[in-house]
């Protein structure tokens, strides 16, 4: 079977990226092309691999079956029109656009096309998202009532062109984005409100700071937290439900799930003493009130959004990274930032 | 110099502790007497203290300069009309009344009868409290942007008549004021707009779980999130600024402050290699990038509450617990609960 012939538009950090990815399925995949207009990031393509210094040259010149654009943000909808009218399957960068409606015009121009179309949210592969997802969709917790998604960096830092905001810089584009469509892939109910507080704190121009609560429509509530400069570093998950919680720290998965052994809904008073005098709820729990039971098993990487997409490719199956699934999380995003300038929570899906 | 006498009505958990707290001044306070309704608490008053059936027969039959009211909260406002109708000087337990009206109407009634009243909000000395405020006040972070505030418990547990609606039981009546005490008056700012969610999660009348998000006008976003049933116990801070971050896991205050050797605002792509695939952004920090400062140190405990309100009994100071400072708590309760069951956020102070 004749290898299916790749093209990257834009080779920076995440161009790179999906290079070194593709170089995984050496039987299915061919890297022919890569384009980028500066021509420092050319230099270290890989050997054979065609290089070009701009989009338009590299589809003049190449008969590919699937371009990946990897170019800054506000770039993209210009290269999926560019690729929809050469009709090459496209992969797009997360985010996919700038707003809902450069969004829309993507997928009416690559149906129109009638080429695959598809953003590059792998994180859906997340190892540590897929085990609470698990939890989740085996009901390990019970009926669940919060659910957390926390990332915290130590420095502040931005890297490349996300500090610029006409290029689509900031966290929430950056990872928000991720943290957004893997919750709203999680939690099978429409969202009633969300309420945001996005902040510039170390970074000028763009955000490196947000918390963001979903009120799901069967009745989740769902936090999501990052900041670039919290200098308690962390990946971390907690999910309460009334059967117990489940626990990560850390991309690997770290954590478990905890249980009562006995449920009081009424005790008489018996003093706890803390440092700040007595509570009776909130003391340490007695030898053996609390049991654990490790998380389960997951088997995921992000080889398999290839491997998907490669069988969306050969028709085998339909795309998973839906457009609806897309245009719901860039919708979400304005109201995230809608409710971060205004303290209002904004209604959704109603 | 006479000692100050006083009296205990409601002699339940809370009756009881302040008797215990009271024998700590043994040169300035004589417990005279406690009234119950229910005879099997009294069996234990210490020796020697006249014990009643009714706050009725307390007060018609003992001359004391304080009263402090320890029942079940929705009986507060009676209570205190009471004692204000007898001109003795009135502690009321929190939360101090069941409504705004409610306490409106207590303030009138002590404020004609020419008594000091003030209510036992003991947690403003609490250490991990004034640990956190120490932080804020002296700007050892830097500009905050974030304070977190959270108390996990194991069990689901409430105690007494903290299951019975009837009796204002519930978590947010119970800690729920301490809690939102402590963040007004650690944060010097009105407050524009509040969002939370309060929930009955093992309890089936009463609320087990609350998330309170408030957006105040000086920029500062403070959670408070308290659960019964998180089965992670924990008394956790996080307070972070533009200088570092604050942290505090404990009632004993156990804890630090993280400041960062360099602060990156832009950095060329370099991978971390995570269990989830790259990121540049939240890899582990490299190590000297991070160093640690101590908190600061605080002596206070709740008898500083009982020190102070002699000192105000002796007409050397001010009440510090302020009926305006109690009301805005009242207040803000009422937005949480109607935040809380709209899912809009409440605009507050405006």
């Amino acid at each position: 079977m004749a290898k299916f012939k790749f093209g990257i538009i834009g080779f920076g950090f995440m161009g790179h990226e999906h290079a070194n990815m593709l170089a995984n399925f050496p039987d299915d995949i061919e890297l022919v092309a890569v384009a980028d207009t500066n021509p420092d990031q050319l230099t270290d393509a890989p050997e054979g691999v065609h290089t070009y210094a701009s989009a338009d040259d590299l589809i003049a010149n190449e008969t590919l079956d699937t371009v990946i654009i990897a170019t800054p943000n506000p770039s993209h909808i210009e290269m999926v029109k560019k690729t929809a009218a050469a009709k090459i399957n496209t992969i797009c960068e997360k985010p996919a656009a700038m707003s809902v409606a450069e969004f829309d015009e993507m997928v009416k121009v690559t149906k129109e096309a009638g080429i695959l179309f598809t953003i590059h949210h792998q994180r859906r592969w997340d190892y540590d998202y897929r085990i609470m997802k698990e939890v989740y969709d085996k009901h390990m917790v019970g009926d669940v009532y919060v659910i957390k998604s926390q990332l915290y960096g130590v420095n502040g830092n931005m890297h490349d062109w996300h500090i610029y905001p006409e290029m689509g810089g900031g966290m929430l584009y950056d990872w928000g984005v991720h943290l957004i469509d893997q919750m709203l892939n999680m939690v099978d109910s429409e969202v009633d409100s969300v309420f945001a507080d996005v902040r510039n704190v170390i970074n000028k121009e763009v955000d490196d700071y947000f918390k963001i609560l979903f009120e799901f429509k069967n009745g989740v509530l769902a936090e999501i937290e990052l900041g670039t400069y919290y200098l308690t570093p962390k990946r971390a998950w907690f999910m309460g439900g009334n059967g117990g919680s489940a626990i990560i720290d850390g991309f690997a998965g770290e954590g478990t799930i905890v249980h009562t052994t006995r449920l009081l809904e009424n005790v008489p008073g018996k003093i706890t003493m803390t440092a700040a005098g007595p509570t009776r709820s909130f003391g340490p729990p007695a030898p053996g009130v609390l049991y654990e039971e490790p998380l389960p098993e997951v088997h995921v990487s992000h080889k398999n959004y290839w491997e998907h997409y490669l069988k969306a490719l050969r028709g085998e199956e339909e795309l998973m990274i839906q457009p609806q699934q897309v245009r719901r999380v860039l919708s979400i995003m304005d109201a995230i930032r809608e409710s971060g300038k205004t303290h209002e929570a904004i209604r959704f899906e109603h």
